[in-house]
């Protein structure tokens, strides 16, 4: 049987319950429980394993394909992963109790705007069973419970992962949702008494499932469809190698280049070139009527390829007239997530830099740094194209709220 | 005939495609156009008051409750306080440009968090035609298009006010939704594709009509159950000042406080004194047993009174055994708006700073704090108590977002 209806109900109250107790979790305890879990993960290696191996067993007979079957895989070099992943998270600084800003006002009163966990946690996702540890660790080093709901055909790893987890964290501060049905995620996404965010990882199925019933407040990992724009005054080497880069070096994640656009003062000089190593990198080419005037080889371009995230050695080709027909497609097309300009001119970089309405804006770079690690941030839980709140990489700030504390000698408003 | 299904869709295309432009309007532009719409608001006056006469007449009609039609009705005195709202609004600082944080990455990329505008805000509201304009004015200041949305009751002076900003302002910035219907609501709710924040200004009512409809990103002005807790080192003249300011300066508001607690090594000492003045300013008192055998004049205190907010000269009091007793009925009790301690004594006040999950705690000041101007914040569209984005006063910065501009001289991903 799946979960009963009450209780998720019941999950989400007993994480309110420990929430309060994390929120005041002095950092040493927090990164001793994430210690304790990443020991516990290498000691129990086999009990995880057997697990997994009853999911796989499961998925091949339901047919899952071998990407899908690859995702759900878990071994010893793996898990090993996992654990060095969760030391990772330790060793990162505590969000918690930084005080973002403070003032004093005219009547005395000192303000500071001080951070603080945002008390539940739910994350719903598909497939990859580390995420089941990743995420416990990123909310609770960031003084979160979490709720956790991953998909059906890793119930078996889940289970074993989260109980781990469970185990060493404060009690009640790590809960899974055995039931992997859509009533139980409807149930979960209208706790909005007791789950302070939800963050669905996962296509955008999930997210359309998700936006449609919640009333918990939502932070999606979304999809990218991300440019790169060659402009008049580009350095062209370094145009042809940020496209590579950008498209090849890894094209099935979020801040991937989808589309690249050329300017067309530079098009005849750029495109022939750039194209070819392009090719020669397996980049199958869709382009306008005038990319295919200088190269026939390239097939035509769909109006549909514009707005597609193609997650694959997929290039979407075309030319443009100025700098603000490329922001016009940019904000027209994009998805909000990572916008690149290769430019050296100052007027066209700040027209970009201003005119694009995304998470990411680079000037001279490849989209592909959007990232968590990159920036800096130590880990994430996924990248934010929503404006609220998070936007970019969130991180441990990002799984954070604030307060402010206004200390008084006996104020009162007058 | 109210706007049709298609044109709520229609104004919020026209609004996302005049965001873009404010976006990057000069804030020297952003201020004229301000000031020009405090000009035509005392120019238009007349026609102000004419519309607002219909309005007040089909209200009485209908038969509206006094205190509905006080909050419709405007005079050359309140058209003329608007209108200095407005140019305060445009004397406030930018928001948009901000650095809001900025670091070098170890492989040379400048990484600069700035402030953007969010885009596209909708904003609904009940009754009081002034925040047609104070929502105006607040969201054109930090670069946001708008989309308003009245009550019926306001129709005819809302029309002209929304005039008079969207003459002044950028073609398609300022939009008003005719229909005041529940299909209206929820057909602007659902404009995820255009709308980047919705902001119900209203009652308890409004708010569940959009939770349950809304997919696009929503932030409640909510309600305040507010506390004060007098702890057992609490400078009792103080305290009593503080729960008389907190309840009784202006009952009718939000950080106005509903329950007083009291530690029970002081209740002998402080209550009576205090109840008696909390009396004689017309203060309603409901107590528990503690504070009826203290003073038998109080009546007798409902389990439902400590959820309330009475908005009212009505207080619920409760003696509790410590300052944890008190932490946990606030969090257990509370909206998480504003919460004060009364206390001389260090770890009394940071057991309740660091235990209440609120968006303002207070040190010996009374909660009637929590407010945009209170706070140097020059505007507030109101005070929210979610956890995400904006928690306390919704100024101009709360209107924002923030972008990643990433500068690098050719950088790829290795």
């Amino acid at each position: 049987m799946a979960t009963t209806a009450t209780s998720v109900t019941d999950l989400c109250r007993a994480a309110r319950a420990a929430s309060r107790r994390l929120a005041t979790l002095p950092t040493a305890e927090k990164d001793a429980v994430l210690h304790r879990i990443a020991d516990a993960l290498l000691d129990r290696t086999p009990e995880i394993l057997e697990a997994n191996a009853r999911d796989l067993q499961a998925g091949r007979e339901a047919g899952l394909s071998d990407a899908l079957i690859d995702r759900l895989t878990l071994d010893e070099g793996r898990i090993a992963a996992i654990a060095a992943q969760v030391r990772d998270i330790a060793a990162l600084p505590d969000p918690v109790g930084e005080v973002i800003d403070g003032f004093r006002l005219p009547n005395g009163l000192d303000v500071a705007k001080t951070r603080t966990p945002l008390g539940v946690v739910a994350v719903v996702y598909e497939a990859r069973p580390n995420v089941t540890i990743d995420a416990a660790a990123l909310c609770l080093k960031s003084g979160n419970a979490i709720v956790l709901r991953g998909s059906s055909s890793a119930t078996q790893s889940n289970a074993v992962l989260a109980a781990i987890a469970a185990a060493e964290a404060p009690e009640g501060a790590v809960q899974l949702v055995a039931g992997g049905g859509r009533e139980e995620l409807a149930e979960l996404a209208t706790q909005d008494d007791l789950v302070d965010l939800i963050i669905p990882r996962g296509g955008e199925g999930l997210k359309k499932a998700l936006v449609d019933v919640a009333t918990v407040p939502m932070i999606f990992a979304a999809s990218g469809n991300c440019h790169v724009y060659v402009d008049a005054d580009a350095d062209l080497d370094a145009a042809r190698d940020i496209i590579l880069n950008a498209k090849t070096q890894r094209p099935g994640v979020c801040n991937a280049a989808e589309t690249l656009l050329v300017h067309r003062d530079v098009a005849g000089a750029f495109l022939p070139g750039a194209l070819r190593a392009l090719r020669e990198a397996g980049v199958e080419l869709r382009g306008d009527e005038r990319v295919r005037a200088i190269d026939p080889e390239v097939a035509e371009v769909a109006d549909t390829d514009w707005d597609t995230e193609f997650l694959a050695l997929v290039l979407a080709v075309g030319v443009v007239d100025s700098v603000q027909e490329a922001i016009d497609h940019v904000n027209r097309h994009g998805s909000g997530h990572s916008e690149a300009i290769v430019t050296g001119a100052y007027a066209a970089a700040r027209a970009f830099e201003l005119g694009v309405d995304a998470a990411c804006v680079y000037i001279n770079a490849s989209t592909r740094f959007t990232d968590g690690g990159e920036f800096g941030f130590g880990a994430e839980i996924g990248n934010s194209t929503q404006k609220l709140h998070a936007r970019g990489p969130i991180g441990l700030r990002e799984l954070c709220s604030f307060k402010y504390v206004v200390r008084g000698d006996g104020h009162v408003r007058g």
